[in-house]
């Protein structure tokens, strides 16, 4: 298959021009859709769309219960899936919580999102990833600048910009513990970066990413180009949904807030995984399912 | 003298209660104000106060083009009033401007300033401290919460809390780019810390404080009494000026966005220096003037 979107294989970085739609159902349907034409509009200008009260109190409340929980339970174990941080033991991240927990399958499955993320990919959709992100307070460290969709097609193969990532807030969300930051606009350019990917990069890079890190020169055009960098907030229930190649990141948090949310990445299914096009390994099933057929829904 | 605020002397952390008025001129003088009535008592509640346009569009040229000259000229000097990020030459900070360099003991002796914080502190004033701090886009670190009264305190001997920070921004603060955050009402509490100071802290501690650092109990205690925490964010020329004793920090700056600023602290005369609460040696003028004569406005 024809590599749209080449990354780390040259000595410069580039910045290329988008080559897929960043809403994929055609506009004469936008009066189908399950949200606005204001917001239709905004996502595909911004590349990315914050909903406030999406999900009710008590069911922010059952999803608060249901990541301790999930937390609890997996503080003693050894697992690939159970990322902690750099400099303690704290669990940071759980991955691939749609598929392990019954409980996050229904929320995956939830069908105010599903209706959403399929009129946005314009087909049917699976979950390409999930994850729970627990970011304390005090000990939230910062992540670099990236796209997703530059991992997930080199590392992973993802072919097409068909992808869609929802974050749910579980925590109230401030400009200042920690939170998402995005470049408006950035979703219509695609940052090819220098280095070779690794072997097992994934298991640093989601620690920290050392490979697939935009230089700062096309950060900055990204930033001038689109007017500046947003930092959507928004009470616990608030989601996020912002398209897989939108330039995003965040700071350090050093307030008492923590920053909690729930993270699931819907693909299309006719953007299904190829092998990766830095011709590398395939990461394992747990940070890019490849067995899309389960939770599809129609 | 009787150390009317101790600190690092405990084994457990302490919150203990301000003793001096948050503003030294009487009530009843309010109307001789430089500043309105609802701006005195926004600083009397919350320990800041932020001034959009303080300075003329030309005066903030003045001063932009003022820093980077004298960062130009310290490039190659090896000075111990000249700080270098951690991890790179960079400089970061340069102290004792206000004393060095005549463009900015023209700044520190400004009568707009002199006359809000002589009211403030009610008194003759003089600068206890004076820097530029440059914080570039992209690597910005954070700093962590403290109270420079604790260090100024401790350190150098500064009796009472009768002393005000101005923080004139020399770029655009926004809320993403590594900007001050401070805890409103943390001013009316004074955290001892645990811990003993070590001779010639200041040599590391201004890069990372690792003594007077308060607890994460009585930071959150600090940010539920006080109702969270405040980011004043504005175009340069915009001044911050913060009560001695508010808490305070900073993320770091991810971003393309630098932060710099000028940072002046003003005690009154009539809070003379004296040895350092520690016990231990003093730091050196360039960190905390002693020879509060030469600058004494009247």
């Amino acid at each position: 298959m024809e590599d749209l979107y080449p990354s780390r294989q040259m000595d410069q970085p580039e910045i290329l021009k988008r080559r897929d739609p960043v809403i994929h159902t055609d506009q004469s349907k936008d009066h189908q859709a399950p949200i606005s034409k204001e917001q239709l509009d905004s996502y595909e200008k911004n590349g990315f769309l914050q909903i406030e009260d999406f999900f009710s109190g008590e069911e922010v409340n059952d999803m608060q219960k249901a990541i301790f929980e999930l937390q609890d339970s997996n503080n003693d174990v050894t697992s690939d899936k159970v990322i902690r941080e750099p400099e303690s033991d704290d669990i940071r991240s759980i991955f691939h919580v749609h598929k392990d927990d019954n409980y996050f399958k229904d929320v995956a499955n939830d069908q105010r999102i599903l209706d959403i993320v399929q009129h946005l990919l314009g087909s049917d959709v699976y979950v390409h990833q999930s994850r729970i992100n627990y970011k304390p307070g005090f000990k939230g460290k910062e992540f670099d600048w990236h796209s997703d969709f530059e991992t997930w097609h080199i590392e992973d193969g993802m072919p097409r910009m068909r992808a869609v990532s929802l974050s749910i807030a579980l925590s109230d969300n401030y400009t200042f513990n920690g939170p998402l930051m995005l470049i408006p606009g950035s979703q219509n350019y695609y940052v090819s970066c220098v280095g070779e990917t690794p072997d097992n990069n994934y298991k640093a890079s989601l620690k920290k990413q050392k490979f697939g890190v935009p230089d700062e020169d096309s950060l900055r055009k990204l930033t001038e180009t689109g007017g500046g960098i947003s930092v959507p907030t928004g009470k616990a229930g608030s989601i996020t949904l912002f398209e897989c190649n939108t330039m995003h990141g965040s700071t350090s948090n050093i307030t008492p807030y923590p920053r909690n949310n729930l993270f699931m990445v819907y693909n299309s299914v006719e953007n299904q995984l190829v092998d990766p096009f830095s011709g590398g390994k395939k990461r394992p099933e747990y940070i890019a399912v490849r067995d899309s057929g389960i939770l599809t829904m129609s």
